[in-house]
């Protein structure tokens, strides 16, 4: 009973955090909890009920489906429901008069043929990829038009019925939208603005906290590629919320899609608001997001080189590093406060330092080529014991002993994968792979700068002056 | 007249090459047809609709809404609609027999109140993450139970309002299931399966694609990074197939969240068919692609090694290339024949391929350090006429020189953005990179293989013997 209790506990603080977490979702709970009592309210009060009839029932169905979390997707959602509503409304009219004129017989031949040709053509059009966001409206046109057309044919009079319809379909809409719009509205907008801060933000953190990795880890506890490559990393926060920007596509495209539904508010107070730049904006900077992978795929990669060649271009690397993220950080900041500032001075700043990289490579690059038939100390005379003790260990598992070990006895067992082995003799170069992804990463920045040009002129965001 | 008939003609063509790439979209749209039609016979004609009387009408919103691409999604809407149903309709219930027993001043009040907790607490549980999949559930618990309360408190006697219109569902919901599941079904674990399938293959083709323009590009068309980093690269229609596999986790998992609904079928005969695996596969699958796009912007990046110093090691790149590219196409082979086949050898010479490049690079790495204070030709005998023709014509542009003209002009202009310069110097390292990522993406084809030798464990695929 104790523990029972105490997971319910923990259940309730689970629950508290998630609201905590953004206070928008209780209010949008309990919007919705008021606008199906709103419509509710016209059957359970007799004056409007005498009114409006039975039909009236459409409208809590009508809130129910159409009540969205964004402004801007209910506004969507209403729009295929209206004008879904309408086409069915009218085609279904038509059709009825068509058959009501050709007799008994036939009557239900044509309605049933119709019935038939509205759920496949709707059907299909749902799946033609251009027309996929309207697939509620196509629902819509296929079950209205059903409801009005048989129920037409039972009850007599479509055109009542239709009618009596469509107007409770725009009462429910209405409260829907009127309750959405009016008590503290969450616009898709705001969302997709914040989303995209938050991508910025998140790109520069796992790009700094994968060179802090880089520069600190001196491979004695490097845990091994095979254990880590599909983990969480749980020690790497940052990674994780860079990688989930990766899969964010989607989302920011709905968001930006609802968005312009919705009309000029707060911040963003002009018509015709680019939110497809938005979009933009944050594909360019996933472009970035894969430089950042790959730096990160070196970081846990087998092949490393050896911790004193690292620090031999810490500061260059680490220099290179802020500058960038900084930058990221400022475009950011920039858009969160729909503010332009000059960027050229910080784009410089920041090529010089990647310039000052590769410059050091350039100077010392004798340093990443092969020790190959050298001791390894006359070509770097500061090594380690920490990686002398790690070269040695390495040669003991030489590859070319392992496929001759793997030849005798593994030939017959399906189920043995071998392992890849990496080179000591290359590992240096993995420094220069390291640095050139990160060259590769502020030379992306480029094109970050000119799509958040394009947006913040697009958008008027106010020319700050510093 | 003339060019409208001829769009017209032109969009009647593309109707017909969206139907014949895929001819379930002609099938489901018959289908879809096909299950509204019979629904509604069942107004149409005078018996049944005497018996179920206007209650009837719910079974084709039911239709209508639940009927769903796929059979598992079908099942999915199904179960959703189903227990939403039950759920809301003994809850009504309850709650109006309660309403009732205080008196016809206290009725609408209790009744208005729970309306409002309803809506409330199902908006909020649509937000909760790991509810989010039944998003659709909480709408129809939200609309069944207002329907329910709202026209049992009109017309009395919930329990049969409910009851005639939880009859009039299960007909919707059992006509929409027998026409999704016994005409011509179509399955989402086949579409999961293949899907898997292609991605493997598109992985595999972007591979050898961004490797074959990497050796082929002498360096003299050169298109400017500028003008390509954001495009659809026209020219490479393998890494855009690539890509869009890294943007396709969200519709494997759904198409795997569908399939888990499905009973054993066709070739995944048993019941519990790992389709989780399948994601996970994907995902390792996913990781390779990010070396691919890693690869493809080194490809495309303006730091290049020039042409005569990537055909030095022309040769071990092809192999390494052609052979891990086998490896994927053999898996993705395998998991399309649900068969087991003996990965170790080619695992083995991928490996060997893998290790011979490295070793190429190690003994030649003195090509690659920088030509400092040395002449070009003295480090590259071979070098062509081509590259010194590049190489000069960079000198021209040298970076220092840019910084200090960017400096005097450019610092008014806002919206200029200074270009990154590369350092030729360090180009030579540029090689180093493509081949350390081909080499990181052979060694995450360890867990890759591992990943689908544990799908074709779990899916018990037959083990061939060559």
């Amino acid at each position: 009973e104790k523990s029972s209790g105490f997971s319910c506990r923990g259940w309730i603080m689970e629950v508290w955090k998630f609201c905590k977490e953004d206070t928008n979702r209780i209010i949008f709970a309990l919007k919705g909890g008021l606008a199906v009592l709103l419509v509710s309210l016209l059957i359970l009060i007799r004056a409007p009920y005498h009114v409006f009839g039975s039909n009236i029932i459409w409208s809590i169905l009508t809130v129910a489906i159409m009540f969205e979390y964004t402004v801007g997707s209910t506004f969507n959602r209403g729009f295929n429901r209206a004008l879904g509503s309408l086409l069915a409304g009218v085609l279904a009219i038509v059709v009825a008069q068509i058959a009501l004129n050709t007799g008994p017989v036939a009557e239900p031949i044509i309605i049933g043929i119709s019935i038939f040709l509205v759920g496949a053509i709707t059907s299909f059009m749902k799946l033609w990829p251009p027309l996929a966001p309207y697939e509620y409206g196509f629902r819509v046109i296929l079950f209205t038009y059903c409801l009005i057309i048989v129920s037409g044919y039972r009850m007599g009079n479509p055109i009542r019925t239709s009618m009596g319809r469509l107007y409770s379909i725009a009462i429910g809409g209405i409260v829907a939208v009127s309750v959405n719009v009016l008590i503290f509205p969450i616009w898709a907008g705001e969302q997709l603005h914040q989303e995209l801060v938050t991508n910025f933000k998140s790109v520069a953190d796992a790009l700094e906290e994968c060179v802090k990795k880089y520069l600190e880890d001196d491979g004695s506890n490097h845990p091994e590629f095979s254990s880590t490559v599909m983990d969480d990393f749980p020690d790497e926060p940052a990674y994780k919320k860079c990688r989930s920007t990766l899969s964010s596509s989607a989302k920011l495209e709905s968001l930006a899609n609802s968005a312009k539904w919705e009309p000029p508010h707060a911040r963003f107070s002009h018509f015709f608001y680019p939110w497809s730049e938005y979009v933009k904006v944050s594909a360019v900077l996933r472009y970035c997001a894969y430089e950042v992978m790959a730096l990160h795929g070196v970081l846990h990669s087998e092949i490393q080189a050896p911790y004193n060649l690292r620090i031999t271009f810490q500061q260059e690397i680490q220099d290179a590093t802020t500058e960038a993220a900084e930058l990221v950080r400022c475009l950011g900041n920039d858009i969160r406060d729909t503010q332009k500032s000059l960027k050229a001075p910080i784009l410089k700043k920041v090529h010089a330092t990647a310039e000052r990289l590769q410059r050091a490579i350039d100077m010392h690059s004798y340093l990443l080529i092969s020790t190959y038939d050298q001791p390894p100390d006359r070509q770097l005379p500061k090594l380690s014991h920490t990686f002398m003790r790690k070269h040695s260990r390495r040669l003991h598992s030489w590859p070319s002993r392992e496929v001759d070990v793997f030849e005798e006895e593994g030939a017959n067992s399906a189920d043995f994968v071998p392992k890849m082995q990496a080179l000591e003799s290359t590992a240096h170069l993995s420094l220069a792979t390291f640095t050139s992804l990160l060259v590769e990463f502020v030379a992306r920045l480029d094109h970050l700068v000119e799509a958040v040009d394009d947006l913040s002129k697009m958008a008027k965001f106010k020319i700050q002056t510093a």
